[in-house]
């Protein structure tokens, strides 16, 4: 790109949106502390200050101690400038928030539906429910600013449209930001839900981790990374997508895709179900799973900790590639209790070298369901709160 | 930490450093391109210009033209101001070079090393071959600003010290930096063999790609991961330690590392030499197993081939995991030809899904022997070219 088109398309930084972003740790500080760090001018500092006041996202935190004289005013973060629409769509259950940009939930509603029916009457209803959780928030609509959205299948993350999702017909290429932008005129990013699930624990729960792997269990197995702090989403927003491994050692029952002895075959809900039905246990599905273990059901609980040996042998090799220092089990299965993290522990204890495993800690999701929502949260606010974003708002 | 302990420690930034990220592209630029592209006055750019101009960092590169009047001098990265030394150890060889800033040899060598002789030895060797490099080069070693030095084990990467590597004995924990430093006078960094021939092969070659995998092939078997343009290390610097993964399907050989089934019991270079054997073909190393092939030896090219299968295997969970859009395959074996890479793609791409593999593309590496001496240069100068180092250093 030659030097007059950079300039075309780049912002023109006033060096607010910079500075904004060591205020986003909600710590207060002076003029004179900003002009410190920074080593900048007084009179430079003076003028980024207030261009972020009257945009909002700063605001007076009230006087720090003086050792004489008038004490200096302070400025901090202020998440509750703007909102952001966070909503997370499953197969059959979809759940929406209006948080603020640090994730504090305003309004939230959840509800079923049928994601088969397609994008058009689905995204109609996300429009429908964000307009209400505005209102129920107490926020205009010029307050949105974002809106992030989770979906049950692969999403090229750069155009946000879902790529052959095999549970969403109707879906593949539909254009899910320019669907929902023109209705509700912000922009608009989408991910799938498990990417935005490990976003959400780590956002709310392990912000100090840089190397964490979250681990969903339910009708199918997937898997999303925070590598040194952020979300990594690989060449073609694919990475994580474990349910297709072959599990070393694991039984060769035939999968979906074609192959056998994939991941979702043999550890999945359906797959347990289907185990606990050879058996002759009712089970059509991972909740029938769940509540059979719940209910101390001694076969189920086997089964799910077998399920959970066969994860930990796939997880063993996730382990040995990235290296995390936390995997978070989460998903439908995983609240069924401690005997899938059990059995997921078994094996990467024993399959993984001590150098990888002597720090790394496999523990349950704290979110829960709520997981995927957080992280619609953190994804849409992250959008509009970075250097580049606040400069293009206050230019 | 408190404000006044930030500031202690954060060098004050000029902006310098940060306008000098913008001609790291090597392109030259007029003070008033840089005005227009940072939205910075241009008194500012010129203190910048000038400081950047003193320290050699940049130099003058021409005048632009000129729509009337006298014809505005431009700017670009220099990249010859000055040297780095890198450091690439092997358990029975040695590779070093003196580069400018841009990976531009300016002089090589290498030599038969005993790893195992112990960090004090080996370590003033090359202190011994840096100041002869230096000399070759013309340069003096005031000019030298930074050391990457690759070894063939575990690393700390932020202390550069070496975590029970298991060849080579007495270098646990010794400190690599502290020694070559008080000799050399300059930062020393320091990571494993594998992830600095990913650096040297990303940087020299795939410099585009922002998602890379590179496999070495040898008398172990290990990965250096390039995610989103950097390198991964993982939170114990173990990340791409694929040696000690079980193969899906493989034999269940022992390893030394008391499991059995590992990639590296069943493809290294040692195990393929062991298979051989039980053919009665004379074989003792990875070197008489690529002579072996390339003399014609069908068992010896099926076998490699074979090895490439089970490769295969743990790079299709590699890909699920991943999602790189290119596999560089290096290290000794890898010099055998066709045959490794044939094994390899065969099972990836039988084993992964569409979306992985559609633009994925598995290749041998360009840089061969030279990759991991490339990495080291590349990873020296990151350090002193960041916009902090170039803030210290002109401040």
């Amino acid at each position: 790109m030659r030097m007059d088109e950079l300039v075309k398309f780049a912002p023109r930084p006033t060096g607010a949106g910079e500075m904004f972003q060591l205020l986003r740790d909600g710590q207060p500080r002076t003029r004179s502390d900003l002009a410190t760090v920074t080593g900048q001018s007084r009179s430079t500092i003076a003028a980024r200050v207030d261009l972020l006041l009257a945009s909002g996202y700063i605001a007076p935190a009230g006087e720090a101690s003086s050792t004489g004289g008038r004490p200096p005013a302070t400025f901090a973060f202020n998440p509750a400038a703007r909102v952001v629409l966070a909503v997370d769509l499953g197969a059959t259950h979809s759940r929406l928030a209006v948080t603020d940009l640090a994730g504090r939930v305003l309004a939230e509603h959840g509800e079923p539906i049928a994601i088969g029916e397609g994008p058009d009457p689905v995204l109609e209803r996300v429009v429908e429910l964000g307009h209400r959780l505005l209102a129920a928030s107490g926020r205009p609509l010029d307050d949105l600013v974002s809106v992030g959205v989770g979906l049950p299948g692969p999403v090229e993350h750069s155009t946000g449209r879902p790529i052959n999702p095999p549970i969403m017909p109707g879906w593949d290429d539909a254009d899910v930001p320019g669907l929902l932008g023109r209705r509700l005129h912000v922009p608009v990013l989408v991910d799938n839900d498990v990417n935005l699930m490990a976003l959400g624990e780590h956002a709310t729960q392990w912000s100090t981790v840089d190397d964490l792997l979250f681990v969903k269990v339910a009708t199918g197995i997937g898997a999303g990374i925070i590598s040194d702090g952020a979300l990594r989403r690989g060449a073609q927003g694919a990475a994580g997508d474990i349910g297709h491994v072959a599990v070393p050692g694991g039984p060769e029952l035939p999968c979906r895709c074609g192959n056998t002895g994939c991941l979702e075959a043999v550890a999945s809900g359906p797959a347990i179900a289907a185990a606990l039905r050879t058996l002759d246990v009712s089970a059509d599905a991972s909740g029938d799973v769940v509540a059979l273990v719940r209910a101390g059901d001694l076969a189920a609980s086997r089964l799910v900790r077998e399920a959970g040996r066969h994860i930990g042998e796939v997880l063993a090799a996730c382990v040995s590639v990235l290296n995390p220092s936390v995997i978070v089990i989460g998903g439908h299965v995983a609240e069924s209790g401690e005997h899938l993290i059990a059995g997921i522990r078994e094996v990467v204890y024993r399959r993984s070298l001590p150098l990888a495993t002597q720090h790394l800690r496999i523990v349950a999701s704290r979110t829960g369901a709520a997981a995927g929502v957080r992280g619609a949260s953190a994804m849409a606010a992250e959008h509009v709160l970075s250097a580049a974003a606040i400069d293009a708002l206050i230019t």
